[in-house]
């Protein structure tokens, strides 16, 4: 069973330590999920996603359902036998990319009309079928199904929107089946702080396991990003994991983290890596850079990830300039050790009371 | 220093079991190389080839010199440690390259003019640049440049240009400037016998430290390729290790061990995974047939590499359908675990004399 447990808090900032359990064991928060949208985090084994130190994989479940299909996946055992992972896994609901995706799409009372990005069949995603499908799947976290507006939006269209995802959310909680799967809520309302409190609220009163932030770096400042997180925080449950969804930078993440977020996913380090953009402890480094034609030296003279234990940025710019495909593999491997590293060091920080110090010191690394 | 031990030759066939010694450590023969062109196995790292049971790769020198270029591999340390491999390293020459890929070439006394598939720029190919390129890179087994005329041509085109490469040879021979790296000789002469022998004796009297059958298997019927092989190897010091260069079909690899081959490669392994074909004990699979969509099972019961210890035959058949990177590596070691358990197989036979049924089941499998 599902259940969450706060190990520390800290005194200089809101930064929590906590674990959470689920049937596929526990995930130490604050935790960074790595995005396995198509049931892979691209180009990695899952025995190599498991040494980096990661804990829990993001699946999509929108991907799922279009191909091969959830049904597919139950009959095979599952989405943990399915990809061969048995640690926890978090399905995003699909509703997100039944949105991005899909060209033509309509919201309505009793869910979302999409086309598929594949073959162009119709589909309507009810919370109802939300649930079936990550049901299905057999995920440790469920997201409920929510409908995030883009930015920017009016204030008026925002508040009949938050007030149909929280419908959405209470419909997603009454049709759960499968009590080893835990729901959590999606808080949304844009970039205006009344609509995330009432959403927040809405949410809280339906009563989930755990609450997510959406809705949120998909346009907006920077600056816009944490004042919302900031804002929003206080009005959900304290005991309770808080994810903020798709967010983002190591800057991003350790300001999140300082104000007492337990759960990230981002796309970032994966496609950084596979767009040649490295995550350093001296700034980001791009490897098809002509500097690097010649250089023995690893990515990172400190990092010591399989990457930079055996080669060198000559050798990686050489793969990448000739569009070998082991350079995927090898920078998605360096990245994703960097973040794996950050989340690390940032739950030994909070453990000794010396978040703050260890923040800063990642923010002075941002934008070079 | 490099050397050639025959360790034992079988009774019933012309199989030989045999050991290559270089500067980089040893080689069991017949033994096949894995093919990674541009200084990679295209998907894998240099540690899954080695457990997948190779003992020695071959690189493409023309695409070395072209792309990062030889003086900059010497500069990081040589080839082995440019691409962290430790063990053996073959070259081809680059000569079957700069006629295939160049759009416009031409053969001179002096050598090949061709012009770089890359960005167009002209180069002379001599014999001796061949062996300072290969000498640069520091590799264990160097090939001299050849000419490899196109299938067919006429006897009469064909003996001046093995009388050239005859003449390549033995400027390659006194080229060599590192006595670490052996040099074997390419013996030409297309699907006749007699050009063959010219071709096989006048490298044989000029002397390398082993023999390459190059210019089959581009065209010609299978048959043609084994009654050539079958007639040139005599022509050949027995006490030197042979390579069919470019061979093959698993099924091809057992008819040339039998007639006293010792060394292949091949890109049928490599490129027919990412293609999706796979190797198993009962004929080849296509994975993206809908019939596997939904089976559970290994690619091979029988088979032990981690793809089939850890992935059903429709979650690979979903990568294949989703385009994901991951895939690749998974197909290509499991067919690459086929071709090295086929030699390890065809090893042990020898030793126990039973090579030629071990080849007859091999051989029933083909084609299917």
């Amino acid at each position: 069973m599902f259940s969450f447990e706060i190990l520390k808090k800290e005194s200089g900032s809101g930064a929590r330590l906590g674990r959470i359990h689920t049937p596929h064991g526990m995930v130490d928060t604050p935790a960074f999920m790595p995005v396995a949208t198509q049931a892979t985090v691209k180009s990695l084994t899952p025995e190599e996603v498991e040494a980096l130190g990661f804990e829990m994989l993001i699946v999509n479940a929108y991907h799922m359902y279009l191909r091969p299909g959830h049904e597919v996946v139950k009959k095979l055992g599952g989405l943990h036998e399915f990809m061969s992972w048995n640690h926890p896994i978090t399905t995003d609901s699909g509703g997100f990319q039944a949105l991005s995706l899909s060209k033509t799409r309509k919201i309505k009372e009793e869910g979302i009309v999409f086309q598929s990005h594949l073959d162009g069949s119709r589909h309507l995603l009810t919370p109802e079928k939300c649930v079936e499908i990550q049901e299905s799947l057999g995920v440790d976290i469920m997201m409920c199904l929510d409908e995030c507006p883009p930015y920017p939006s009016t204030e008026k269209y925002m508040k009949k929107s938050v007030e149909l995802t929280t419908r959405w959310a209470g419909l997603c909680r009454s049709a759960r089946k499968r009590p080893g799967s835990a729901l959590f809520g999606i808080v949304q309302g844009g970039i205006y702080p009344e609509m995330r409190r009432l959403s927040a609220e809405g949410l809280a009163d339906i009563g989930f396991d755990g609450y997510a932030l959406g809705g949120l770096g998909i346009g907006e400042d920077p600056a816009a990003t944490y004042e919302i997180t900031e804002l929003t925080l206080p009005h959900l449950p304290g005991e309770s994991p808080r994810y903020l969804m798709g967010i983002g930078r190591p800057e991003d993440i350790v300001t999140a983290v300082s104000m007492g977020v337990d759960l990230f996913d981002c796309v970032i380090p994966t496609r950084n890596a596979r767009n040649g953009t490295l995550f350093t402890r001296h700034g980001q480094l791009v490897i098809k850079n002509a500097r690097y034609a010649e250089d023995g030296g690893p990515v990172d003279e400190r990092c010591g990830c399989y990457t930079c234990r055996n080669f060198s940025r000559a050798y990686l710019r050489h793969l990448y300039m000739a569009r070998e495909t082991l350079v995927l593999r090898l920078l998605t491997i360096h990245n994703l050790n960097y973040y794996g590293q950050l989340m690390k060091e940032a739950r030994e920080s909070i453990a000794q009371d010396d978040f703050p110090v260890f923040a800063s010191r990642v923010k002075s690394l941002g934008g070079e």
